[in-house]
């Protein structure tokens, strides 16, 4: 089965999810695309032969030749955008965030389950990483014992000089880990506290930069994640859990190893084979370093849309993360640990 | 454009390709099939909707509905079958090797220059390997200058107790290297030697298993490959360059580093992230390892072909991995240095 | 010249340096025993030619055969032993703790002061470990720009089952980590908070373990260090900081990669080379892992002493050690932050 | 007991050998020196208090105040002070080779049999460097099961403009390696092969490098000698034994691992630890690579002179790796496979 992909924005993240669906993936194809910025959407299109150009997210949602809607707005709204989906009865992918509150994220979850169907995945793409998945099954294994711990590192060698502020460090940076923890450790997080190291000279002022985020579970475990988005030196992203009988953390991932001038390095992969390298790099990009983990994210979508399955990070995945965002935040202005306030999860989100 | 794929040969290999064919890759589709064996030919098609099976290969090259043709039946009918594909006008992507023997690979290119456009794609997958294109970029900068020597190793765990010969070794595993090397260097082969290193008891009755094949490039520069089939703990694939003012090697390829019972060990990956790893392993199957090369070169062939472009091995990559091999089998019945016997590049097969 | 040392305290780390003194260093021999247990005294003085053994520490201090001073008692008897050293106007190698609090470690400073000469070296041994040199060395290079962050961890495989308090993490474990960041950064801890995570199961009854110990620098510099000393899989240290342009960690210490079965491991080494590798082991024993740097340590102690100078770690850096132990053991009971009380540093203790 | 070591030959390698003596290790000391140039040995023998200086090695070799002998002149001057020490019935470690030729290093064995006690060990450090002996013990342990294969490279950054020749890249670089698989393998080497890759356009006027040595043990495992003197990026020392059940190769030596500008680099140690590093660099300098093995050569040589017993490697040994070099060069003028020629290995020098 083909499924008809229509696409809600498509800005950066939408037009790489277009070039995904169409030059990489198997199964899918875009045959709409809405866009507020109208000039945008029609230069978009002009590259997707029969894609029709709507005027608005409601009419693409509404459209008969449209089996699936993907969302990459910008997050205000998705809570419109998905519900409408919802509404038509339509699987729809949201880019993270789900919404940017919890209640937003809570309204969602309503009208899927009053649709009585789970019809959203949300875009938390690191579940499709090979590093993550390797190290999610050494933990269900069970030899490696109860998870006591996971030391995370999340950094970006810069961010734009105006417009990124701190919250986002949280928001659109730690929620990344915010999601997998919980998904690593099947549990959730019950409390949060931000800690402020020194700054680096090189952020943009105004810009609280590293953070450490201290993350505490249900069982007690807890998380610390390093967040540092003016790391110049490269995109790196680590992890390692401690478990009561060893310890699993994400390898570097390398290509070739080149000796020269006294020096031994390695080429880091994670670009589609076909780009040629760049040298003996970190990778400097997100894009980068989880290109395979998007293309597996995105077909793993096409397939459990065309078997009308939902196999995903759900509603509840993306609630629960706006949820300790939430605390986060504020734990961010506080400088106190602050309690995550969530409700209970739903029978219709059990796992 | 949508890629009309005819298959010819439908085992584990052709499987494979369709598999890739209909479940990953993007802008082909299989509408045709055939097999020597016809009960299996139907087995297959009846997972295929819409394919038509043809009763020989001939018919399948006919079919209207092929744009082009995959061959992945035994050695021995590739000639007549790639030979064909170039008579009607349609690409051909034709598993290694093109033809037994070297003469038969002339005659594949004479039929190609006469019908005056490059039509045949050899399945040399390497090429298309994370790793090796790493190691080629790095080649081709120039910075590691000149190439004196190169190192490599090629394991499998084992092969089957009857039927695989000691030929066996050079012109289904050594072929591999034969061709990388050949594309790595950008030089041919002249002359070749086999060794026999001591036997290893886990080799089956009358396999000289391991062997060391020393390949000599036209520039003077060395190539030693060590081929061992029978080496038990995993599948490995090594490599290193040795250049005049550095080397480049290829990396283990690792997902997580496990730490328990006194051990660090690590997980290596290459199959599909939507695998479930098997623990802390060396990939124990050559699908494992190169599982992303074979999609990649898979792709790339279906892009070309919609581009009407020619990118991959072409038939002369096929006739001089074919012209060596015959020196190393050679080499190995004679214990002596054997030159290749090769005919001239012709221009229609300039780089 | 040779360096005739006195050891008082014969236990394991006495006997251990009388080893190393004997067997693998140059320019040192002992030529003086004292233990509390006279028995013990008389067993280790044995197997030492003209040792002789003094029955009080005070006796040994004053042997006109004694040039220099190693206390390797227990810590509540070493500021009676230093001092009486100090007294004597010998240089001392005092075992860390100098003093189990940082009051005696001020009436340490106060004689040595008034002795107007530096005699005192306090056992930190780390200072001396390859990789702990090679991270000071690349971040005194500049390159890397300011640390802003250290991610430290400290796991042994397990601790006794009866006798180790959850305090002892602190004042034996983290103590280690507490003088290494002082000297890689450059600059006191001014507060320490300790976090619990999720307590192992493999803990005897009653210890808290594993503990988060925070650290914050004069810089406003973090440090997390995790202590976890029932980590079963073996002794591990590891350690990253994170600067404004870069970061630097401890590498893994291999020997050689075997690949096996399916697996592909390393041997740590540490050990003296002398004994034979147990097999693909992660060090079980911190005198494996820093079995080089007490060599180093202690040779250029002797080598000090013979020189009439003065380089390792000071009675200064034996305070402030202590004082920010007692911070880190106040935060373990109160679950606060808790502010570093430390005296200026006299200007007797410039670096 | 304190060893008195008279040393023959005070250039570099016999300066170093001092410097280890007096400053690193323990058990030793030099009373005499002697030197074909006087001037030189009179240098050295200033900064050595209490050394006598003789005016030949006979004279030196009867010094009622030396009790051991280390001979580090020309390799031409060995045989007649090796076998004056052992008519002296002193024990005598001389660097390597023990004599320019297989026929004189016959003569030596010859002395030592007829002084009826083993007195001679020859320099050939790599048998105490850390990763050798893993790997030792890694194939000794027996579960990698019989070796078949070994793979080696030896790359040194350069070698002096005028005076090394082909030659000495057997007899100087290749007997390292020609030593150490004998000692891992425990058999005898039967014939050389020397193979001439392309030739480095950095290798002096007339050096033909690098060079492969092949050598085929008694068993019939084949070792494969990269032989490189002119690799420019660093002094690399590579092996990997390949054996019916698995592999086990010498692991990098790495002391940190620095990201910083798109780069991640390893720090390789080898260096003793008080010597600050010089950033992320390969050795560069034999001495570096093998400092540790040097030490624990030395001590344990020191050692069992003071008990009486003698543990290292034979004049046996020194024996085989002359014949083996034989062989090599011969090999290297004519191309050809090369059998050694080698007599019976004695009762006298059974393991």
């Amino acid at each position: 089965m083909n499924v008809r992909v229509g696409v809600i924005g498509v800005g950066m993240i939408g037009q790489d999810h277009i070039r995904r669906l169409t030059q990489v993936l198997t199964g899918g194809s875009v045959t709409a695309v809405n866009d507020v910025d109208a000039a945008r959407a029609g230069q978009v299109a002009a590259g997707l032969p029969g894609a029709h150009i709507h005027d608005t997210a409601a009419a693409l949602v509404a459209d008969g030749n449209v089996d699936a809607v993907l969302v990459a707005s910008w997050g205000p709204a998705h809570e419109e955008q998905v519900v409408a989906a919802i509404a038509a009865g339509k699987p729809v992918f949201c880019e993270k965030p789900l919404a940017p509150s919890s209640a937003a994220c809570q309204r969602i979850m309503d009208a899927e389950m009053a649709a009585g169907r789970r019809l959203v995945q949300v875009g938390f793409m690191r579940r499709y990483d090979a590093g993550y998945r390797a190290m999610k099954a050494a933990l269900d294994d069970g030899g490696l014992g109860v998870p006591l711990l996971m030391h995370c590192a999340h950094r970006n060698p810069s961010v734009p000089d105006y417009g990124f502020t701190t919250d986002m460090i949280i928001s659109d940076s730690a929620v990344h880990e915010i999601d997998v923890v919980r998904w690593l450790f099947g549990e959730e997080i019950v409390a949060a506290r931000v800690l402020m190291p020194r700054r680096t000279g090189h952020a943009p002022d105004g810009l609280q930069d590293p953070l450490i985020l201290l993350l505490e579970m249900a069982s007690g475990a807890l998380v610390d994640d390093e967040l540092f988005v003016s790391a110049r030196y490269g995109y790196d992203v680590r992890g390692e859990v401690v478990c009561e009988n060893g310890t699993v953390a994400l390898a570097d991932v390398d290509e070739v190893t080149v000796r020269t001038q006294n020096r031994r390095r390695v080429v880091q992969g994670g670009r589609p084979p076909q780009t040629p390298p760049d040298g003996d790099r970190v990778p400097v990009d997100w894009r980068d370093r989880f290109v395979r983990a998007y293309d597996t994210e995105l077909q793993e979508w096409l397939n459990a849309v065309a078997a009308g399955t939902s196999t995903g990070p759900s509603a509840w995945d993306g609630y629960a993360a706006a949820a300790v965002t939430d605390a986060a935040l504020e734990a961010l202005r506080t400088g106190q640990l602050t309690a995550v306030s969530m409700a209970e999860r739903p029978e219709f989100y059990a796992k």
